[in-house]
């Protein structure tokens, strides 16, 4: 074990027989013998690198529960399946240009293969899972999926709406990135058979490391980042109610509700209006409380890891919380 | 019973109890208490009046199989929530403005609400069909729904393409209409316990009644029809390779060939098109052939039911073959 290496590198290093698992069978399902645009349009999505953190969480907790079998590779597969399902039609909601540093695929064939692509992966997603064998998996699987959809359509009406609160924000978070990881990891339990306290503890370490990371990436979109086909200020310019600015709106007084009257509710934006947020969310501190939000989520994802045997995948697991968090120290 | 009724309204009045769970558990189940945006766009679709008769081959099948539970419900309303998310994603991937004589809800809301509203829906069934506590249910309907998005995404390949043969037209109208159909007789028979047998004769009665009705629909594009929304030609100016086209391109000279190339595989229409093609279709007799072959689909489908007993609800079933072709008749 390479001890330069982060926690994700380790973690695929410490899962690599089961990762390749994994990856056969993304290719031999995501096919199509009829509709070869199917695994082109796939292809580019999956086959661009993505870091399989969620296939790796469900692979992790069945084996910190145990499990020997063979079903948790179809399990992480459908993990995948319904994640790249939701990037698909992510980038159509979103009209996005770029996804992993590359063209998104509404951009390089049309919204229409993204829509039916991401409907075809969803659906095979569900036939994986029923391979398991595990009715549970499913009741899980598919009510973090109507989360997920719930929290996109939420972020539709609620965002660019200066009423919104902690509370919906949370649950658009669950659905942008929590519900799916804590799905994943709960799932990896229930397929080893663990029981309630353990799966429980699995589903919260899922969705705080979730809700951490999401912050965290509102956070970053305050300093700039390196990530390409990200620029520091999006957010705002795409008028979204982020904790940062939630607070900000929180504590404002007349004059600055005004400017995100203006700014984000009506999406008048001039010049030298992100100058003047980061002022305003600088003025009430509104980055160190989402950051102090952000580290504790994440304290609160290792302290569930605890009911677990405490073997070297704990110790990663326990150190990826740290590592999510790791950009805003 | 109304003897003047057609097969489906006696169908809705023989399953009339357990229609009304069915609804029951749609509005409960559409429900999203903290996006109000989904049982609107959701409400849109399901309460124009669409005629149920997806999950009332769901509902027949679990009768005539001596089912006796109330699972048969969340199944039926499963399969209707499936309808309804490919027509939600169906409407934006066509680009439809109309459905049911009502703007589509891309139109009334936009393209990102239909494509998560379907996706919550299908999530959504996917949930009601764990509480039936059926794996195999769950097999046959995610199976169904990947042939769906399939047969879609071939459809926007393959037509057009002059190439297109009768085996593809059948691949892409299962995914169409015959693939649900199937499904969802097919999963009633398995939730009653039925035998393979039967389960079987459930699938193909379904199947052959849906492919018999899409090829209905190819015919009736031909004639015109007062369905509100579809006019004589539709298809043809659309480029659509339908059973009618695919047969009059197989007997065609040179000269007629390069007709449907100008037509179809590029799409320069010019006046009077429409009408040449029609007399194309004539003169190789496509469209008498094509009546043919749905009279032949339904009754396979009608043959089908001979293992089912000989009850009033097996009548309604077999007239039901009947009145998908009596259009054409």
């Amino acid at each position: 074990m390479d001890a330069e290496a982060n926690p994700q590198e380790r973690l695929a290093t410490a899962l690599s027989a089961r990762l390749a698992d994994v990856d056969g069978l993304i290719r031999e399902r995501m096919a199509s013998e009829h509709a070869p645009r199917i695994p082109a349009v796939s292809d580019h999505l999956i086959g661009a690198g993505g870091k399989r953190i969620r296939p790796m969480l469900t692979l992790a907790a069945a084996e910190l529960c145990g499990y020997r079998g063979r079903h948790d590779a179809h399990l992480a597969a459908a993990v995948e399946f319904i994640h790249t399902a939701t990037l698909l039609h992510d980038d159509v909601v979103d009209e996005s240009r770029q996804r992993r540093g590359r063209p998104t695929a509404n951009l390089l064939w049309d919204n229409k293969s993204s829509v039916l692509v991401g409907d075809y992966l969803f659906a095979r997603s569900f036939q994986l899972m029923v391979e398991t064998g595990t009715l549970r998996v499913l009741d899980i699987l598919s009510s973090a999926a109507a989360t997920i959809a719930e929290g996109e359509v939420l972020q539709l009406t609620a965002m660019s709406d200066l009423a919104t609160g902690e509370e919906t924000y949370l649950r658009i978070v669950r659905g942008k990135t929590a519900a799916l990881f804590s799905a994943a990891a709960e799932a990896g339990g229930v397929i080893a058979g663990a029981r309630d306290e353990v799966t429980r503890a699995l589903f919260t370490y899922g969705d705080a490391l979730g809700i951490a990371f999401q912050m965290v990436d509102d956070l970053l979109d305050w300093q700039g980042t390196e990530v390409i086909g990200k620029n520091a200020g999006d957010d705002f310019r795409e008028r979204k109610m982020t904790l940062p600015i939630i607070r900000a709106v929180a504590a404002a007084d007349d004059e600055e509700r005004a400017f995100w009257t203006r700014t984000i509710a009506k999406g008048r934006q001039e010049d030298g209006d992100l100058e003047q947020a980061a002022r305003l969310l600088e003025r009430h501190g509104a980055l160190a409380s989402t950051r102090k939000a952000a580290l504790g989520w994440a304290e609160r994802a290792q302290a569930a890891l605890k009911i677990l045997p405490a073997t070297e995948l704990r110790d990663i697991l326990h150190d990826l919380g740290d590592y999510v968090v790791m950009r805003i120290r």
